[in-house]
């Protein structure tokens, strides 16, 4: 990242560890009203994560931040019970939504990084016993302290190498457009926006944008136009029925040259999970003969098929509001709310990956072919 | 209509003619305020129409509405001075809007029966003066009392044949539907909608609808939702976002089998125009094998092709706010609305007529292949 931005987005920065809480800004009602929410402790990271407080990339920032406010909770107990304390914390981030990984996959690294800890400790008091080990044998104090720091530890490089992949992401992505090219985009892709502008701006490219509303909760006209005006690139509004018609031939917007949308999972057979409305939009840019570019750091190689990833459904009052006001008539009861929709592989051109991009019927080869050991939930560093 | 409704729908007479002034029914706040703007001469007729007060199947009854009281205000005037005055507000009510055939096809209607008595009553001068006419030739008061009748009566022969029509095209559809088919329609189809829910009464088959909300100005989840409701229908309220998820197999909320949308143009290639969002859920359906049906009394003869008609830019800024609030970020300032988007012929299965349904690559058959002559706009009977 050699290129900062003169103005740093509000949402690059939306959830903070201080003082030994979670802050979380409120992305329900951002920008209108700017608004954090407070969290104690994992549970109430859990429930503000479930509760759509944040969303996007903002759920894996909030698990390790609740994962290390747990750590620093637990540094008075003994080494078990701290650890079944960090358990009962990824669990309950573990569950706070189920369709995107990344709270899980933080999750599972900063339990390997407590395991180690506790089970280092464990042999080395055995070794100690058998007059083999060091000859001061961990106390357990100095183990929880150990693994207190380990757990900090570990959330903290987990949420910087996020970061770091979705800026290499960003790069692989802007290598696949040319400079001045017309991006619609969907939803909110958070970090990964944030990191291909970044991106672009170290290419020495500039593209315009744009972005769908994305009803019910308008993730694109409230955080992703926002951010890209903070950023002070152009962008576009439209309405979610809009996309086919800036994507057919001779629009009167004028061309797009690449539909861009973030992926919450993609399977190994190259379906992309994504926010709904997006395989609206890859069905009709196939149709119009524009590039549907997916980006996800990577595939998910505990899901072979889309059939594997359980898609949300939420709660269908929410499509009778528009940021909390009843905007349907007061007859209509039955709504329907899946959160995601599933784009079939034959819809897309590319899945972009931190390791380049793959066309989505050979996105499994981003392992390489080999299990090397170190993925968990499909997101390997 | 042999079968009548338990409760008529407000928007089933939402054009009223009282005390010479016309009474529209505000469909841009309707159904959470019920309020009607009044117009007290044709251009008022045509500003509220251009101001969206009423959209869809509201602008023809409103035409007709705007023409039956100019009608009556030129009742004292010579009839070269009435004719004038009707020209002038079939001028008004047809640049309302641009890119719907129905104003337009309401005041060539009038105006050819206002057209009808003039001429008609110059000739029989013509003939009197040569002694060869009607002894008592018309007086200039009786010539302009004839026109304001026949004004008038055009105006409600229009309407009604409107309803006629748009009864026989639904029944055309109930056709192509197997009783309990559950239909995805979008926007707001009027007339047409509620004429067939009537048909299918009529017919002994009850639909499921699953209904778009139609951002910007919200038509399916205020006007098609509501009135559903109102006639004992069952609906699901879905985002413009999610119709290719429902389209798509195995989607959670169960099959659609039939998409069903009214077109407010259709070109004689088989081309339709209709509420933007309509395109994007017939590319869906078509690449799920789901029937993609298009109503319209019928095609226009004017328009061989879909770059005939011209399609209505509205102001972005409507994209930018929900029911009068904003609800994009304050820091967006560009956004795009077209109010229709133009269906290829490919993604359309049949287009429905009061003549029964074509391919769309056959719509021209509507017209037997010879010009009968009675056709204005498109829309002859």
């Amino acid at each position: 990242m050699t290129t900062g931005f003169e103005n740093t987005p509000v949402l690059d920065d939306s959830v903070r560890v201080e003082n030994g809480v979670v802050r979380i800004l409120d992305r329900r009602v951002f920008p209108e009203t700017v608004s954090w929410v407070t969290a104690h402790d994992a549970e109430q990271v859990a429930a503000a994560i479930t509760a759509m407080v944040t969303q996007s990339s903002g759920p894996l920032f909030a698990a390790y931040a609740g994962l290390e406010i747990t750590a620093l909770q637990v540094a008075g107990q003994t080494p078990q019970a701290a650890r079944e304390r960090m358990r009962a914390a990824g669990r309950a981030l573990e569950s706070a939504r189920p369709t995107n990984n990344h709270p899980r996959e933080a999750v599972a690294r900063v339990l390997a990084a407590v395991d180690a800890v506790v089970e280092g400790a464990v042999d080395g008091a055995a070794a100690a016993s058998q007059g083999v080990g060091p000859a001061g044998a961990s106390t357990a104090s100095a183990t929880t302290a150990a693994l207190v720091e380990a757990a900090v530890d570990a959330a903290r490089t987990g949420a910087a190498l996020y970061r770091d992949r979705s800026h290499r992401l960003g790069a692989e992505t802007v290598a696949l457009l040319p400079d001045g090219a017309r991006i619609l985009t969907h939803c909110w892709m958070d970090t990964y926006l944030i990191e291909f502008v970044r991106a672009a701006r170290e290419a020495g490219k500039r593209f315009d944008w744009v972005a769908t509303e994305t009803r019910p909760y308008l993730q694109g006209a409230r955080l992703t136009a926002h951010t890209l005006a903070e950023l002070g690139e152009h962008v576009t509004l439209i309405t979610d029925g809009m996309g086919a018609a800036a994507l057919a031939p001779g629009s009167s917007l004028g061309r797009i040259d690449a539909l861009v949308t973030a992926a919450d999972r993609v399977s190994l057979d190259g379906a992309v999970v994504n926010k709904v409305g997006t395989l609206g939009l890859a069905v009709a840019a196939s149709a119009f003969d524009v590039p549907f570019y997916a980006l996800v750091q990577a595939p998910d190689r505990l899901a072979p098929t889309a059939a594997d990833i359980v898609v949300e459904q939420r709660d269908p009052t929410e499509v009778l509001h528009t940021l909390g006001r009843r905007t349907a008539s007061e007859r209509v009861t039955d709504a329907w709310y899946p959160a995601f929709d599933v784009t079939p592989p034959r819809f897309v051109t590319r899945i972009v990956t931190d390791r380049g991009s793959f066309e989505p019927q050979r996105v499994a080869d981003y392992y390489g072919g080999s299990d090397d050991g170190s993925a968990r939930h499909g997101s390997p560093e």
